[in-house]
């Protein structure tokens, strides 16, 4: 496509950089933010750039957060002595809006997979089990999706943690096997979440 | 959705209010960015604000232009004594894409259409009322969507002109009529160019 413009072409590649985004459609949004109010487009690049630089980490649960710990985190009707173990930010809030969960998270940032060269130390692992230090902590529920990787990364933190928490958990295979969490129904999510087990490590998919 | 962050919210809805993307889609395309490192938000977000603030309109034709003059008019090798005059600037990158066309354009900026409130003072015109008056011009060629609005600014438009240009042209009507200019395929677009056929305002449908 000829653009006769490098700032358009410039723009439609930035578009099209997104997951998801065609060069077609990159166009149709760009032509769209011109015909639009130049303020349109200050107000969009500046929500998009503002959130990039100044989101944060919770520094105790590793949830994205505009400050040092999360809603999460500072939620006092919340029950802190259980710790959700989710894979993501996506799982997080698949579990979220679900409404059922009323206890704490923590964010692992990925599982634990050699063939993509991720191992425990690139993981928010070494966090999790200084939050069961305290031993206030009475159950670890491990919500991570039912892979190859989900399950070894479920076997490493419940050999790591089995010590410091009196009952590790794992969350009902209402989830097909092999599927990704994200992508379940809040119903059946929900369901796995209420019908969780005792973790075992001999048979990690009995439960 | 429960997003625990503002800033993850406004990033959101930034996206969400762009044309065809929902609110999983743009929770999509932040995580994204949040996954990718901080330079490439910022490089987005660089192209999308300097191709709004900087774009200019050519002064001659009215395409969209990083200077003064658009690529098209600066360009010696193209005919610049046929404009062919388009509704917007899609339908001049959907010609331009045909690679048959090698004259000059002129952008209207819209169609005459009173319901929406826009009369021929609200666009283009005069500028190419004005192009016409060095005597230069050898043909106009009318490539504007073959619509009831569309129609209507022919009719206008060739009355206007038609003292001051020896040929008015419109492009052939192998667009199915009723349809929009910019959806055509480039095959459809790039034949109704070549069979042109002289303007009459009595049988406006008949070439």
């Amino acid at each position: 496509m000829n653009f006769s413009s490098k700032l358009i072409e410039d723009a439609v590649k930035a578009f099209s950089s997104l997951p998801g985004i065609g060069k077609k459609t990159a166009l149709r949004l760009v032509l769209h933010l011109l015909q639009e109010k130049e303020e349109v487009t200050a107000s969009f690049v500046q929500a998009i750039g503002v959130f990039r630089a100044d989101i944060k980490q919770c520094r105790v649960c590793g949830n994205i957060s505009d400050a040092d710990l999360c809603t999460i985190c500072l939620d006092k009707a919340r029950d802190h002595s259980t710790i959700c173990v989710v894979e993501n930010i996506r799982d997080l809030m698949a579990i979220e809006s679900t409404g059922l969960y009323k206890g704490a998270f923590h964010v692992l940032g990925g599982v634990i997979s050699p063939i993509d060269g991720v191992g425990p130390e690139q993981l928010n692992i070494d966090a999790l089990a200084k939050r069961l230090n305290h031993g206030t902590i009475k159950e670890v529920i491990m919500a991570i999706s039912p892979t190859i990787e989900g399950e070894t990364t479920i076997y490493y933190l419940s050999k790591l943690l089995e010590s410091k928490v009196p009952v590790i958990t794992q969350i009902a295979r209402g989830v097909s096997f092999g599927g990704e969490l994200e992508y379940a129904d809040e119903l059946t999510l929900a369901r796995s979440i209420a019908d969780r087990v005792p973790y075992s490590v001999h048979t990690p998919s009995a439960g």
